[in-house]
């Protein structure tokens, strides 16, 4: 039996023209991942009647299944739905549940008064030759179609579904998670796909690449690995997918295993979790709090902390000193230290680190001061140049960085190094 | 002379599995765009030999010019450069030039001791039969290559542009600008592509498109209209494209300004801007400084205002005051306030305001205090209710909202709403 392969279609000007960046597909990649299909292809197009008809002709001929989102509000920019009814031969068609479930957003939701628009009445109409997919999140159904297409390597057509998907990101996700995915997992089976990732520190991709050299040559060609680095850090990741999941398990074991022991001295950690997940389970198993004080990350490292449910737990807050002055009323830099050795520079960090302890009683804190550009740098402090404090009661730790990206980049960069840092001072200080 | 059209193609598994959000297309479409080139179709393929090769043939028969990301580091999961190569016909050889720049960087920039590895030796070698494209912030180059193709509407072949970059965004993005750029305005001519956008806030998208509906029908068919939600706002682009700059500059002026007037009392802005630039423009035109005070977006509202450029010269910076004794210590939020009305309550992010105020001196402040979830609701407060206030030091406004979206969602949709308050403010109480 053949592993499923998808396409996913997205619909939309704002796409093409970079004004919007494509997180849906991310999502709904990572969503049917889990239960066995791979994703071959992604196709962004415009709003052009002719892309969008060759997109579902030429993906219908490549995947099984077909996810198309966006192009379904209510508009006249949104052709999609139109699109769709004559592509599969059908005619529009009002459904009942869903003009109900329109209405009742209106009135009762929304809280709109007066009479409902014409055109959001219309998200009601769907063609008669699919399966309507209940939105609870909005007014645009989801809609499932099936064709019986035969693919480029095989002569012999199967079934093909096609799933169209509103566009907003929250619909998406709703309808993916409650209708997509449980029915998909009722018409087909699914073979299990494995992933298996080991996080690296302190290396770049090409050194990694040259510890596991051998072990990479030795890998049966069924299990893919994947070098993706990031922030510093390198990602690698063992891939494979089988009908016998217990199988496959205990010989991806084997290999995982074997790969974590090659790069054993960087490894950050055995699982894809993200740094801020990482962090906040240390600080939950210690049971201790957590502070920051910011100026050059101007509360990102913050937003990344709380961006976790329940860091409420350890977190306790921080401070954004943007300013020299709230450098020193809230965090008791001293005047002295701002003069002599300036915002960017290891003293002021190491004073904020312990003004932002003594403030809000935390357990931990961490401080970051430096200039992220594209402005403010002079020969002596050039734009990237960062430091980054952290520290408890007992200790303060300090490092200096150079980046050379732009500022956005620059801003995240330090904030995962920062989180990087801090996660390894709590480890070692134990 | 037809507008030219391009295809973006971004290669590797990372995207495919939904683990990277593809930000390099978006990039790379504004900077096409902004040129006149019409991105007609994005795609994404995993590192699979004969996905890449049948993209490249498929794009070909549809665009003029193909970028590509991704595929070029100096792993094995690499497949690209060696694939172009034989795409093209041609053999790899060391170009001196890349060589000597990959030994600089080792050297001089990354400071490496000891023998530069072979895989990054490697990164020298190039197809003889393509031009290549200096990579300053990396050591993988890019190239451009050249093919006649007879496109699928039209059998007289033209030249076609395949030009491969790295899919590092910050090296991607200096290629881009410095030689990709330049090199296409020097051999194609090229037309205007003009947007007109106008942000509007308050109504959705479906009574907009009720004012606007016969304006709607009245544009000329060369003019595209698209409507962008996000956040609670709702954008209306103009699209058009022609080689006479000047004519087609007076005829969008003129629908632009019907438009405008069809939605002023909704209108935000009459240009694109991020709500977080626009403030600051306000702020600094006022000379006025502001400081914020976070519970529930956790720091997000402080990093989208100091991600702006040159934003120290109004934001002195703020408070992320997750537990409520952060409100008490730093922002002189009363406990009993804390204790009768909760920390969720409109008079806590009241005090909220008077602390921040009092303890960084700004002319405005900002506060937030909400249930982003997905635990902590309760009935009175259910997950998604957010208190929002702005001040200054003569009055203090206040509003309430309830999102129904995921924690991400909530925490970015109480910021943009925050900032779009407290701009108003600052309107209205000039």
């Amino acid at each position: 039996m053949q592993t499923l392969n998808a396409s996913i279609i997205t619909i939309g000007d704002e796409l093409l023209i970079g004004q919007t960046i494509d997180t849906n597909s991310a999502f709904i990649a990572q969503e049917l991942n889990k239960i066995g299909v791979w994703v071959q292809r992604r196709v962004a197009v415009g709003d052009v009647y002719h892309d969008i008809w060759n997109a579902l002709e030429e993906e219908g001929k490549k995947s099984d299944i077909i996810i198309i989102t966006g192009g379904l509000g209510p508009t006249a920019d949104d052709i999609t739905k139109p699109l769709l009814c004559e592509y599969f031969g059908g005619q529009l068609i009002v459904d009942q549940n869903v003009l109900a479930h329109v209405k009742f957003l209106f009135e009762k939701i929304y809280r709109r008064t007066g009479p409902i628009l014409e055109r959001n009445l219309n998200q009601a109409q769907v063609p008669n030759n699919c399966i309507v997919l209940h939105n609870a999140r909005g007014s645009a159904p989801g809609m499932w179609f099936e064709k019986m297409i035969a693919k480029e390597n095989n002569k012999v057509p199967s079934k093909t579904v096609y799933i169209s998907l509103p566009g907003v990101p929250h619909e998406m996700k709703g309808l993916v998670t409650t209708e997509v995915i449980p029915k998909l997992l009722r018409e087909f089976s699914f073979p299990s796909i494995i992933h298996r990732t080991v996080v690296t520190s302190g290396q770049g991709e090409s050194v990694i690449a040259e510890l596991i050299k051998d072990f990479e040559t030795a890998l049966p060609k069924h299990i893919k690995l994947a070098y993706l680095p990031a922030f510093g850090m390198v990602r690698l990741r063992l891939t494979a997918s089988s009908f016998d999941k217990d199988a496959l398990n205990t010989e991806m074991d084997f290999h995982f295993n074997q790969l974590v022991s090659l790069v054993k001295e960087y490894v950050v950690s055995e699982s894809d979790t993200p740094l801020e997940v990482m962090l906040g389970e240390i600080l939950r198993q210690r049971k201790a709090t957590l502070s920051t004080a910011e100026s050059c990350t101007g509360g990102y490292i913050s937003h990344l902390i709380t961006s976790v449910a329940g860091s409420s737990e350890y977190f306790n807050g921080g401070v954004v000193s943007y300013s020299n002055k709230l450098k020193q009323t809230i965090l008791s830099v001293s005047p002295h230290t701002l003069k002599t050795n300036g915002a960017v520079s290891e003293e002021t960090v190491r004073e904020m680190v312990k003004g932002a302890l003594d403030t809000t009683g935390s357990d931990y804190a961490v401080a970051t001061s430096g200039i992220m550009g594209p402005g403010g740098g002079t020969e002596a402090k050039p734009v990237g140049m960062v430091w980054v404090t952290v520290g408890n009661r007992k200790s303060i730790a300090t490092k200096e960085f150079h980046f050379r990206f732009d500022r956005e980049r620059n801003i995240r960069q330090t904030a995962h190094v920062a989180l990087d840092f801090l996660r390894k001072f709590i480890l070692a200080n134990d």
